[in-house]
């Protein structure tokens, strides 16, 4: 201990006293001598007191992200949160539930409390054709921002994105293995960058296998599932690839009420891969995005751009796995089965 | 809009160009000025533009959560969030996933960013005999705070809980109807608070009954249910009380795992209420937390502890809801099954 306080000392050029004054965040040091012995622990090695971390922060971090119900957001809201928290650094959180504070409300009473940087996610930057003026005046004002899931060449900051392409490529290719011809797709409206992406990969795949287009976009919601599961299933699809777990909860609820069974009928791909999607009924078979690594990914590149460090803003993909479970099955021609044949509750017996 | 402006002038006692100087965030306005402009529109009961709206709160709010994976959590982070929004305040958000930052680590961090106030939802204060005396040191340095499920009297602070006797008495009661006479509770440690008040009700309500007091108490996860399930079970439960809906996955896992079925077999009833327990296989009995209305209430609060306005700190109730789903049924002496005769997957044939 007395080693580390002389090292601190010599190198700020102060007493070992006041070494010890700062560590024990005592009031009577002159800012200056206190920034000076900080910097000193920081480039010599040693690690803060934890009171003393969050100084190292200039100001929390805001985090805007969409409503918490769709399990995938608290996910990224708790990583970003946490690797921001070993970074010395706090997290304003800013939630847009539908009617509630949105997006372009949060900014200013952000900007209020002096963030030293905001990251997005799922923002207004993953609308396609959406006003990026915001983001252009943060930058202009030199606040550092970083987007995930929507990207925006317009905008230059860090962007980091699950490969929506491999994910549709993943699913589909999943669904041709098990017999599956007649695919569809349900995804969100046409204007989020992560549609267009997978509508257009789908298509890519589609053409490419020589099968007939079914495509529906509603919203990424399970109500938005339901509907489009239910005209998809209309159109004779066997297999339905799903914009968001949610939207494969609806799809699958669809399938239940027209009397189908999953997977023996109709076999269901979820997207985003959060940990509800285990206990389904069936347990969901889906394609995970890569919270951890994308989180942190998004809180090191602002903390290098707080610190001054530029960052590269092009068109960060991250690739997402399958994960094969309950959900997918062969093909209802290739089993010879059209419906589950079970009716336990009531009616004829 | 002219009429507006005269009535904001006159009460402050400024000019209508002062007024409209304010209101459009201009710079060239005193700091007592523009107080006192702010003062006479909210006095005068207008709604104040969006951009002032953050000045209101003296500074963020603390809000101080368990990990986000259990999906409760996140509700409360969410309508808590809003709900501060709504009035003001921005909210700094702080996880404790296992092993990360842990709730006394993040109170001179947040000190540090001066909150005006922190939420504490089952932190600490949830168990029984935890170190209070960072609570009672917030509280000496005049820094408001309000508690979430888990009420601790020696601390003179607001403090909302679900009503966890009541909750144990729905569910009790339901399984009863249902003709079960072996129930079993499988919930959280005993130093949660929560945990002591479940485990109070629960052995009142066997007693009552006359019947055999089964308890295990594990962890509040998935595998912590497991755990707790595999036990029950092997102690001839037919329904079993859990103390989260994730501990409720996990006995219906346990279940499925010794070849029993749900609800035929075994009745399971979860804790909470989170949206997910609608898509489960089948779709979870549970007692739901009004998370809405304790969120809302914990927000005004500490709103009102920072205008200065003293709150009650005894232990106030929020009444829980029975939702009953697909995951309870007749006990199984009575409908003679004793586990379910469907051999799909492979086996005799």
């Amino acid at each position: 201990m007395t080693g580390r306080l002389a090292r601190i000392a010599e190198h700020a050029g102060v007493s070992e006293a006041t070494v010890s004054r700062v560590l024990n965040n005592k009031s009577n040091v002159a800012e200056e001598t206190r920034a000076a012995v900080l910097t000193s622990i920081d480039v010599l090695g040693f690690e803060r007191p934890s009171h003393l971390r969050s100084r190292m922060g200039a100001g929390p971090v805001g985090l805007i992200v969409p409503e918490l119900t769709n399990p995938v957001f608290p996910l990224f809201a708790q990583v970003i949160q946490q690797r921001l928290a070993a970074k010395g650094f706090t997290a304003v959180l800013c939630t847009q539930a539908p009617g509630g504070v949105a997006e372009e409300d949060y900014l200013p009473m952000l900007l209020d409390h002096d963030v030293c940087g905001i990251i997005f996610v799922s923002g207004k930057h993953a609308e396609s054709n959406s006003d990026i003026s915001a983001y252009q005046k943060l930058l202009a004002e030199g606040v550092p921002i970083v987007m995930i899931n929507g990207h925006r060449p317009e905008i230059a900051a860090p962007s980091l994105s699950t490969d929506e392409r491999a994910a549709v490529a993943l699913a589909f290719d999943h669904l041709v293995q098990l017999g599956h011809e007649r695919i569809g797709l349900a995804t969100g409206q046409p204007r989020y960058v992560p549609s267009i992406r997978k509508v257009a990969e789908f298509e890519r795949q589609v053409a490419a296998a020589g099968m007939e287009k079914l495509i529906e976009q509603t919203w990424f919601t399970v109500e938005g599932g339901e509907l489009a599961g239910r005209s998809l299933i209309a159109q004779g699809a066997t297999g339905i690839i799903c914009g968001s777990d949610l939207m494969a909860l609806g799809v699958m609820r669809a399938a239940t009420q027209l009397g189908l069974t999953v997977p023996t009928d109709l076999s269901v791909i979820g997207y985003d891969g959060s940990d509800i999607t285990k206990y389904t009924g069936p347990p969901l078979t889906t394609i995970r995005q890569d919270v951890a690594t994308m989180s942190a990914a998004a809180a090191d590149a602002l903390a290098e751009l707080v610190k001054g460090h530029p960052q590269p803003s092009g068109d960060a993909l991250f690739a997402p796995e399958l994960l094969v479970r309950g959900s997918t099955g062969r093909a209802p021609y290739l089993t010879g089965v059209r419906h589950d044949p079970r009716t336990e509750a009531g009616g004829v017996g």
